[in-house]
């Protein structure tokens, strides 16, 4: 489907009145600007000096092998790098400043960049919760039912590679299920795990079977991304950039993200934490650029604080809103797309966990994030994906895109004809203008509940959560897989079967 | 206390790291602009145009006589009036962009105006609840509690009249309480009812007393506001204008907002809804500025939607969001402190509640209101006070006031040095960087629980909803009412006793 056909398309859906979601989002304000001129510029410099004075840990041979003769001071033994500023602007500069990540199904194509916002579904978590079932350690089928709801939500554009760990499944092949399960469920753009070359080469390969095209097509449209996070502070371990190298090497995502956690992984004072995620964040873009200059590349920024009373993280505090808007600014700079995250603390789906999504989701859209990871579904600090909070941060993402709708100012909205129809002490309900505009003019919830204090209570006085959990188990319900081609089916089937007959990563797993 | 004095105390207050609230509030920030400048020109415009074509519905003989004697055009047994572009903008341009409301304690004296934000009490719900005694009508010992609150929370600058209606008290005389309790449980500026002129008179009398001033030097120096509502679409009744009159004549702050829901009592279209909303405030403040030039009064904006299945106010919407900004950018345009309020739609303190609100919170900072009403206690879009929903809120309100402190970037707070101590795959809880600062460094919670799954299982498993209520209890139980002299209290007392013998505003009522 073209892009053309896509607007249409998104444009048909929305005058449903019930999907506010376009296949392109795109924001129409200025973002919110923390940090003045002045500020982004000693935050920058101080992220230069830190990586030219203080260096970083590279644990990967390659990765030290590639800085050194890219001309970065190497200290072999010590696995230390320093990066000289000129080296590192001369290489971040040729980071593209947007590009396009293409899916299976072409509608659902995505821009990373600009002014464009991107919402992708919880990846990582160790646990699963529901409210019919609690909280257990995540299987293969808890993380199917995650994409097939995240496919039928329709507010998600990138697809993480595991909403929950499959931890019922080898640890040495369960990326190969997974890629599959995404690929099949869903028609989006995808994760790739960049632990290790292999699992990135089985993405790659994968996706290059999804799409019926031969590698060297697959290197020049990428169509999946992978996080690469360093070992704050000033670490990157050597699975991580292994495969972070394969991404690159390979043309598609790379996402560098930092977690700087301040007060603990990253100094107590959030300019501190900045400049330690900026240099993190630049070390690996630039590496990026040298293996393949031109690679797309997200800044990933990823900077929130501890409880300094009991050194439990804490997510979507004002802090991390600080970080956020701050974030953006930095990645504007390098005119990178930005990459940040819908983050809470809380264990459960309630008051606290909406309000910190909404603190951390505020500032992602107007701190002009190109894509908002873990956007629903993330529970806990990230080591539980939740059911109901799917729905929960389903809704709440579906107003933000409303949200982002421009208001239109034009002589049939202003209105006066109505206003004279109906005149003083009248009401609107049956204004000919009303009747016109009425099915598509506001916002259709998928979960808020606006019935009278009497008719909701008599209908069994539900919270959101306990709706959300109706809701949930009503799309799986209906749930269909996006159509496949039999081929390409049998083609993925026989890719995984073949590598788990190899032992899929081995032993290094 | 002077204003420096409270700065300080402020600084101290914010320094213990668990109240982030300052007497003064500020934002930081460039206002979000959701209307391009020729946008906000159309809407004036239009506004003009209804208020010169199709004119109001006046039910004040008063306020007809006033306009009347300004130059409009009045047909008065029709009770309507027509205001031409000239008489409207001549009169607004005289309103101050800013002015002081001044409390009982000086150091609770409030700015209106500039980039000031105010939070202040729900007012007007006739039930209240509670997760103890349900929802229930409201009475004059829950409106006493809830006004302790206010003053405990320590996050709201302004406190409503009657923040749920004590229809245990008889309506001739509750005014009187009511002003008595806020008077005397805190020491805020506050609210009086516009509603009739004799409870207008009551307040101001009461508020001379509590200030140890005489009527003239009480006019000179505004301690309370009122609001007063156009009966949308187009008509302002009788008893609403005469109180509104004697606000202005008193000298006190009138905020004018017009209830303009989209769909119902305005246009579907949300241009249209703020074309209204915007001439139904400007005939109010221009009729307060002829009644009294230069008279404090602040652009009220209240424009949401309704459901269009049910036909059900929505709160706390993508459209209430825009219409927000909007209506912020309208009050900008003629140099006016701006109002709006903390909304939802939800019937119970849950993720809905809590989400509609931040939808709300977040488009009322960032659209620079000056005053926030209904921040904290608001349910079910209006009709209940929440006592669960007043901490749920007043832990939003935390987090935002933290959020509007500046982020400080400088060679300290960059620590350069602190991760050279630290160093590659380190952590700083123990950098002297960091043990420097960490009491203060971040935002304490007042409600969110950031403790690990199994600790708050073990604890209760309590959700944010369930800890509030044991929050608000433990808060009413160490209230102590801050200190008034005793002779205004008898004074007081006096005062209303009196009123009360003389039947209060009588068979009016």
């Amino acid at each position: 489907m073209s892009r053309e056909r896509a607007r249409r398309r998104a444009h048909r859906a929305n005058a449903g009145g019930t999907s506010p979601v376009l296949p392109l989002l795109a924001n129409p304000y200025a973002p919110i600007e923390i940090l003045s001129a002045d500020q982004v510029e000693a935050i920058h410099e101080a992220s230069l000096r830190i990586l030219e004075d203080l260096g970083m840990d590279i644990w990967s041979d390659e990765a030290l092998d590639i800085l050194a003769a890219a001309g970065a001071e190497v200290d072999r033994p010590g696995r230390h790098v320093r990066l000289d500023r000129g080296l590192v602007t001369e290489a971040i500069a040729k980071a593209p400043a947007e590009f396009t990540l293409h899916a299976r199904n072409p509608a659902r194509n995505v821009r990373m960049g600009g002014n464009f916002i991107n919402f992708g579904l919880v990846g990582g978590p160790a646990h699963a919760t529901d409210l019919d079932r609690g909280r257990r350690p995540g299987t293969y089928a808890d993380a199917c039912d995650l994409i097939r709801l995240a496919q039928a939500l329709d507010v998600l554009h990138i697809i993480g590679g595991a909403p929950v760990a499959p931890i019922d499944l080898p640890v040495a092949t369960r990326h190969l299920d997974t890629a599959y399960a995404v690929i099949t469920l869903t028609d989006r753009v995808w994760h790739a795990s960049a632990l290790g070359r292999q699992r990135v080469e089985d993405a790659v390969a994968m996706l290059a079977i999804a799409r019926g095209l031969d590698r060297e097509a697959v290197t020049e449209s990428p169509g999946l991304v992978a996080v690469v996070n360093a070992n704050s502070p000033l670490r990157y371990d050597g699975a991580m950039l292994d495969g972070a190298i394969a991404v690159v090497r390979a043309g598609q995502g790379l996402i560098v993200t930092p977690f700087t956690l301040a007060g603990a992984m990253s100094p107590v004072t959030i300019a501190g934490a900045l400049a330690q995620q900026n240099a993190e964040a630049l070390a690996g873009i630039a590496l990026a650029q040298i293996v393949r200059p031109g690679a797309p590349v997200v800044y990933g920024g990823f900077t929130s604080n501890v409880d300094m009373k009991s050194g439990a993280p804490a997510f979507g505090t004002p802090e991390y809103a600080k970080a956020v808007l701050a974030g953006g600014q930095l990645a504007r700079r390098y005119r990178l797309p930005y990459r940040s995250s819908n983050v809470n603390a809380c264990n459960v789906v309630d008051a606290q966990a909406a309000y910190e999504s909404e603190m951390s989701l505020w500032a992602t859209v107007m701190g002009h994030c190109n894509y908002v990871l873990h956007a629903a579904g993330w529970l806990e600090g990230g080591l539980t994906a939740s059911f109901e909070k799917m729905v929960v941060d389903a809704e709440m993402l579906r107003m933000m895109a409303a949200f982002l709708k421009p208001l239109e100012v034009s002589e049939e909205t202003l209105a006066f004809d109505a206003m004279r129809e109906v005149g003083p002490g009248g009401h609107f309900f049956g204004a000919a203008h009303t009747l016109a505009r009425y099915e598509t003019a506001f916002y259709s919830p998928l979960l808020s509940d606006w019935r009278n204090f009497e008719t909701w209570e008599e209908a069994g006085a539900q919270t959101a959560t306990m709706r959300a959990n109706g809701i949930w188990k009503a799309m799986l319900a209906a749930y269909q897989p996006p159509p496949i081609d039999p081929g390409i089916d049998e083609a993925l089937k026989d890719y995984v079967a073949r590598r788990k007959r190899e032992g899929g990563i081995g032993e290094a797993a």
